[in-house]
């Protein structure tokens, strides 16, 4: 998919589809030979399918749509419970696996192999329309190379993952930081599809975020941007692994609430935490009132120093709907410019289990299909 | 100057230059008949001319530079003490005049033509070369469509001046917000020539911030980006005109910083303050290391946020040498993730006095020779 107008087209059809031939005109810019051309070439592709038939004011007109099962991809989160899913061009999970990682990185490409062989046996349609294979691991990559550049978690440095897997599996293999790869799979499969600019924050057992902007992802000049969890919230505050003190992550995370909430003779879950606030508890009130005031504080510098178009707080298995949500909200709008209009809107949402590992298979996809190369 | 070539080759000579043929061949990744015919074309059109000759180990070389005088722009500034500059293409200020603004915006047209008369006379060289004309605004522009949108200092609101001076003047005429303009200057004129990506922070009577990514200013969704003199800085902190308390402008700032000092009974000058703090005056350290910690440490969460490659500090009429840039240092380098290698330096530096008007004219340069249309 090398060609402009295909993955213009494509993008297009992705993202506000489905759409009729005069639709795609008048987005793209392009002629209606240019359009004919293009859509007759990706149905013979097999990428998109006509869909139902619109009768307007004039002839009626068929509209296209992207064809699920047309391209299949695996993707693979290197988290502290790694899971590999298989995913389809509607952004729909056709099966998922909790998996193990080799000892040795030099291993991984034999590895993924046979793990491949689970989700799309040979023979199989899967494995027959099988695009790509996608990594999403914490810590620095270098996108460009495959190379898993410093992940703490796995204690792997410049990690050629995907060279490994390519040569092993005979298949494209695409490495993104984790919180990228969410940010990604966000823009192409989730709520923010018909938008090109955001930012997005994850809240889990880390704070992760990622940029995406004008359609990219916005990485910064090592690839560091979106590094707010080692961002200081508290100046003097508890000490972070990382060796600073006050850092996001030591008073926002769910692993700092949880840590912070049974020091203090509290149940560590959130909803628990939730609940009691509710019911008043003080010290619950406290706990959920400060993680969430600094996060949207953090979440106000960021829209102060980049200005994105919306940002997107998530959270996996559950909405920030009480307290936490509240306070975070308040903090965030009380401390953006009150004369920025339109404001930011802050939207909050949460993401299924097994994200991680869809972000991972949204990244192949993305690359593979969705960008010109 | 539409061509990519044309425009590649001039941003590499304006960056890097003066260089060989050779060396334009290797940088730009150009065929050696594409460089040549490309390099005659800038010739014959005067925008660059050659220096010395090199004698390497083959056939001596001569190295192309730009010519100054090839072109010239006007560039004015619309800060509380207008000024107006005429800069040549080496970047060098060849006349400055204060100047007064109309009352009404619809006037800037016919007041620009005639304070252009003033730096290039008619049937001066100086007119004959005129390019372009910049604007900087304090607040938001529509830089596309030469609006500037709010502006507090002036109570102008979407006032379309690069089309109202573009007609009366017969020259294309830019609009920037002054931030962005400086942030333009410095990176096609001044010390970050060779950086494609770096933020900048002034330090004036308020505070202003450019980002520089990939060689583009990053501007963000509302053209909004670099918006840190209302970021909170001190949580609770001292109001602001903008409505909010604790905003960076309100304790780091020139005017701030005057305030403040005053009200505790010292001098309002930063260099009497430095002396003072020198001295050991304990309220003037206070006070410095107050605006030096709050402002570093918004470095540093700018830092984690978008990983510019550097930071350029500026102050109009001094560097930050003292114990305000001590504590500017002090704070962002302790707040920045330790693992993030290579780091980002923190640059200091001083600008000129006209400087604000010198990236207006560096934006109308920019726009008119260094990019594609």
């Amino acid at each position: 998919m090398s060609c402009r107008s295909h993955v213009q087209l494509l993008r297009l059809i992705n993202q506000f589809g489905p759409l009729s031939r005069a639709e795609l005109i008048r987005l793209s810019g392009l002629s209606k030979g240019a359009v004919s051309m293009v859509t007759a070439d990706l149905l013979a592709h097999g990428l998109i399918e006509t869909r139902d038939t619109v009768h307007g004011g004039g002839r009626p007109s068929i509209r296209l749509g992207i064809a699920a099962d047309s391209a299949f991809f695996v993707g693979i989160s290197l988290a502290d419970r790694p899971v590999m899913v298989l995913g389809d061009l509607h952004g729909t999970i056709l099966d998922r696996h909790d998996i193990d990682l080799p000892d040795r990185v030099e291993d991984i490409g034999p590895h993924v192999r046979r793990l491949i062989a689970r989700v799309a046996p040979e023979g199989s349609i899967h494995a027959q329309r099988l695009r790509g294979i996608g990594l999403a691991v914490s810590g620095l990559v270098d996108e460009g190379g495959g190379i898993c550049v410093r992940s703490t978690l796995t204690g792997w440095e410049n990690a050629p993952l995907g060279p490994l897997i390519t040569q092993a599996c005979g298949l494209p293999a695409y490495v993104e930081n984790d919180a990228n790869a969410l940010t990604v799979a966000q823009y192409r499969f989730g709520p923010m599809r018909e938008a090109s600019s955001f930012s997005l924050v994850s809240v889990g057992q880390g704070i992760g975020c990622g940029h995406m902007f004008g359609g990219e992802l916005f990485r910064g000049f090592r690839g560091g941007a979106g590094e707010i969890a080692h961002a200081t919230a508290e100046p003097g505050g508890l000490p972070c692994l990382c060796g600073k003190t006050g850092c996001l992550d030591t008073v926002a995370s769910l692993s700092a609430i949880s840590h912070l909430a049974t020091r203090a003779g509290l149940p560590g879950d959130l909803e628990q935490l939730e609940q009691l606030a509710a019911q008043g508890n003080l010290g619950a009130v406290e706990l959920l009132h400060r993680a969430g005031s600094a996060l949207g504080l953090m979440i106000a510098q960021m829209v102060q120093i980049m200005d994105p178009q919306h940002v997107l707080v998530v959270r996996q298995g559950g909405e920030l709907t009480g307290l936490f949500g509240r306070a975070l909200r308040q903090a965030a709008e009380g401390n953006i410019l009150p004369q920025l209009a339109p404001r930011p809107e802050i939207i909050t949402g949460d993401v299924m289990a097994d994200s991680w590992a869809f972000g991972a298979a949204s990244v192949a996809a993305d690359r593979s299909l969705f960008r010109e190369f």
